[in-house]
C-alpha cells in the first residue's frame, strides 16, 4: 500500500487522558482512534493487526476441530436469570437496558448463557459428545475505571471456545489440547504467556490464565523461577514455593487469556443433557476457554517498543516490508517502484512510504509505526539498497538477496 | 468438512414464532439459530454464507480505494447530542442506557456520529481529500416488531461506507462510482437488486436504494418496465411513471442497500472542514453507503429456494460441492474417500456426507442445505459417479472430466 493512501497518520501528542503506555503508542502511530475511555475505533494498520491475531488464534481453533460460529452481543434477560448472573454479577459488569415492549436486554461479557441452551438443541446422547464451538465476536463490559486503553476496553474483541463432554476424564483430556493450542497460538504472536494458576469455580478449584510480565501489567502473579510455576496473588498464601520453597518474585502481568472448568454448572441451569451408553440421563460436561485478541494487541504493543516506537513481530505486522524514498530523484523513484513491484509481486506486504515529505520524519513516522523490515531507497543507496529488521535499536542489515530470500519464507 | 463432525444439523421445525420464510429455511437447515425476536447465532454453515458476503462486499470497497477500519458499536451519547439524533430518531430507534458513574450510551445503528470526528483529525487541506473509509461490523436497532428474520434484526451485520470531498462535483462523481461497485457486488452475491430513488435529505432531494423484488419483501416500489426505473412508494405520486406515462407495476421488495449524499449536515455539526486552494476554510461534503450482508442472506435465502429447500449461488455457497456416500460398501468407501480428497485437493470446498444414515435422509438434508453442486457415490453409481448442479428441482447432470474442470474455475 502507498503511504499517501493510508488512512490515519502519525501524531505527536496522544490524547490527555490517555495514560497507558499501549494506547498512547498506538494512538500516536495511526493504528487506533479513541472514541472514549475503553472505546476505540481500529484504523487500518490497527484493523490490520487485530485481523493478523484473529487469523492466527482461528488457525489453532480449527486445528483442535472446534467449529467457528457467531453469537449475538445483544442477549434477552431470561437466559441470564435462569444462571442468576443477570443480577450478580450481571448488575456490577452487564450493561443492561430496555428497549420496546418493555422488553430487557443485556450486552454480552461471556456466552455460556447462549451457547448452552444453543448446543443443548443439538446433543442427545453420548454419541453427539465431545464438541467444542468458538467465536471470534466483540462484548462489553461497564468497566467502572477504563484507563489501561486496549487492556480493559468497554468494548472489546474475543475469542471464547466451549468444549461439551461426557465425563470428567475427557473434559481433563481437551482442557490440556486447549493448553497446548495457546501455547502454539500466544507463541506465534510473540508473546510469552505464563499458565498461572487462578481460583476456579463450583466443579474446579483452580483455573488457569495466561499472563504476559510487563510492567504495566494491572494482574500480580507470584513466580517460582526454580519449579516454572506461577500463581496469581489472588490464590498465593504464601511467598514461597509451595512445590519446591523457594522464594518467589512478585510481577506484574496482563492477563491474555483464561481457561476454565465449568463442570455442570451451566448445563444444571439448562438441563442439557444426554443419554449415556446405558440410556440413563446424564449432565453434559463443559469447559471454556477466553482468549482476547484487542488485548493480546495491547499486551504486543506493551512489550514490543522502544523510545521511538512500536516494533511488531513479524506474524502480526500490519506490513512485513517498510519501503521508504528518500527524495524524489528521478532515479530514486524509479529504484523504489522497481523495489515496490517486486516485493508485493512475491506477495510481501508492503507499506510504501513515497509520500514528499523530509528524510527525518519518514524516519521518525518509520520508528514509531514499527513495520519489522525496512528498506531505504535513495541517491547515496543507489544500487546497494539493504533490508533492516526493525528488532532493536540497532537495526538488523540484511543485503537485497538475503532479504528477499528470508521474506520469501515469511 | 466431514458431515459427521459438522456442528448444527437440520431440523423437521422451525421455532413456531418463526414466521419469515428466509429464518425458517435457515433455521431448519441448520444455518442460523433464534436467540430471541431478531437476534440470532450464526451457526457453521450460516457463518460461511455471511464471510462469503462480506468478502465479496470487502473486495468492491478495496477496489473502489476505500480504507477499512472498524468503529465501536458502543457510542457515548455526546456525538449524537451534537446531530441532534440522540433525542430524534435516537429515543424511537437507539438502544440507549446508562453505565457506571451515570455515563450514558447508545448502541450505533449508524455511524455518521463516529466516523465525523475521526475523519475530523486527518483533514486540513484540500489536498487530504477526496477519501473514504468502510466497515464491516454489527449493528443495532430497537425494532417494536422483529418478524421478518435476517431482512429486520435487532442486531443486524452492516457494511458502511463513508465519502469525503471538497466539492459537490467530486460527491457525485463518487456517488457514481460506488452505484457501480454495487451493482458488481449485488450481481457476485446472486441478487438482482433494482436501483430504486428515495426520499433524500435536506441536501439532496433523492437518495438511492437497492431493491431485491420477493412476495415477502417488507417496502413497496413501483416499476416501469419500459424505462427500467423504480421508485419507493413513500415518492411516488402517480401511478404513472414521470418519465414516459406507462403505468407502473407496484412491487414488494427487499432493500439490501441504500445510498445518501449526506452534503454537509455532520460535517457542520462536528465543524469538520478543510482549507480550500485559496486557503479559505470550507466545510467538508460526505455521502454515505450502506450494504447489509446479513440481510444480503436472507434475501438471497428469499429468492433462492424451492419447496424442498435452499439453493445458494456458487459465489456465497458454504460449500461449494455436496458428497453424498451411499451405503457402507466397502468399495462405495472407498470411491467417496478418493473424491473427496481429489477435491479437496483441488483447493474445492466440500461437505462430505459420511454420515451412518439412509439415502432418503441423505438427499432431504443436502435438498434442504442447498449446496449447488452434488455428486453422489452409491454401489449403482459404480466407477459413473456424476457431478449433479442444483440450479432447479430437475438438476443438470455434468460427467466426472466436465464436473471437475467446472469446479477449478469456481
Amino acid at each position: 500500500m502507498r503511504q499517501s493512501t493510508l488512512f490515519g497518520s502519525t501524531r505527536k501528542k496522544a490524547p490527555k487522558d490517555e495514560v497507558s503506555v499501549n494506547a498512547e503508542l498506538l494512538i500516536r502511530a495511526g493504528f487506533i482512534d479513541k472514541v472514549s475511555a475503553g472505546i476505540y475505533t481500529y484504523l487500518p494498520l490497527g484493523l490490520r493487526v487485530l485481523t493478523a491475531i484473529q487469523n492466527i488464534i482461528r488457525k489453532e481453533m480449527n486445528d483442535l476441530g472446534a467449529m467457528e460460529i457467531r453469537m449475538p452481543a445483544l442477549h434477552p434477560k431470561e437466559p441470564w436469570e435462569k444462571t442468576g448472573r443477570w443480577s450478580k454479577p450481571g448488575k456490577e459488569v452487564m450493561f443492561q437496558f430496555k428497549g420496546h415492549g418493555d422488553r430487557a436486554y443485556g450486552l454480552g461479557w461471556t456466552h455460556e448463557e447462549i451457547v448452552t441452551p444453543l448446543v443443548k438443541q443439538y446433543v442427545n446422547s453420548y454419541r453427539d459428545l465431545p464438541f467444542a464451538v468458538y467465536q471470534i465476536q466483540d462484548k462489553f463490559r461497564d468497566e467502572p475505571r477504563a484507563k489501561s486503553g486496549l487492556l480493559r476496553g468497554r468494548e472489546f474483541n474475543m475469542k471464547d471456545l466451549y468444549s461439551f463432554h461426557a465425563d470428567e476424564e475427557d473434559l481433563e483430556r481437551y482442557y490440556e489440547k486447549v493448553m497446548q493450542a495457546y501455547g502454539l497460538a500466544f507463541d506465534r504472536c510473540g508473546l510469552v504467556a505464563l499458565v498461572t494458576e487462578a481460583s476456579g469455580g463450583a466443579f474446579s478449584p483452580r483455573s488457569h490464565e495466561y499472563q504476559v510480565v510487563t510492567p504495566h501489567g494491572e494482574d500480580l502473579i507470584f513466580s517460582c523461577h526454580h519449579c516454572n510455576k506461577h500463581q496469581n496473588k489472588e490464590i498465593v498464601t504464601d511467598t514461597h514455593c509451595p512445590e519446591c520453597g523457594t522464594e518467589r518474585e512478585e510481577q506484574k502481568a496482563i492477563e491474555v487469556g483464561n481457561i476454565f472448568k465449568l463442570g455442570t454448572r451451566f448445563s444444571e441451569a439448562f438441563h442439557a443433557t444426554y443419554q449415556d451408553r446405558e440410556g440413563k440421563e446424564q449432565l453434559v460436561l463443559m469447559g471454556c476457554y477466553g482468549m482476547g485478541p484487542s488485548r493480546i494487541m495491547g499486551a504486543i504493543a506493551e512489550v514490543y517498543h522502544d523510545d521511538t516506537g512500536l516494533m511488531w513481530p513479524v506474524s502480526v505486522a500490519p506490513f512485513t516490508v517498510h519501503l521508504l524514498q528518500l527524495g524524489t530523484d528521478d532515479a530514486v523513484k524509479k529504484q523504489a517502484e522497481e523495489w515496490y513491484g517486486a516485493l508485493t509481486g512475491a506477495g510481501i506486504a508492503v507499506l510504501f512510504d513515497e509520500r514528499d515529505l523530509s528524510a527525518g520524519e519518514k524516519f521518525a513516522d518509520s520508528d514509531l509505526i514499527g513495520i519489522p523490515y525496512r528498506l531505504v531507497i535513495s541517491k547515496k543507496t543507489g544500487e546497494g539498497a539493504e533490508l533492516k529488521l526493525r528488532t532493536s535499536p540497532d537495526m538488523q542489515v540484511i543485503t537485497r538477496t538475503e532479504g528477499l530470500k528470508r521474506l520469501s519464507h515469511v
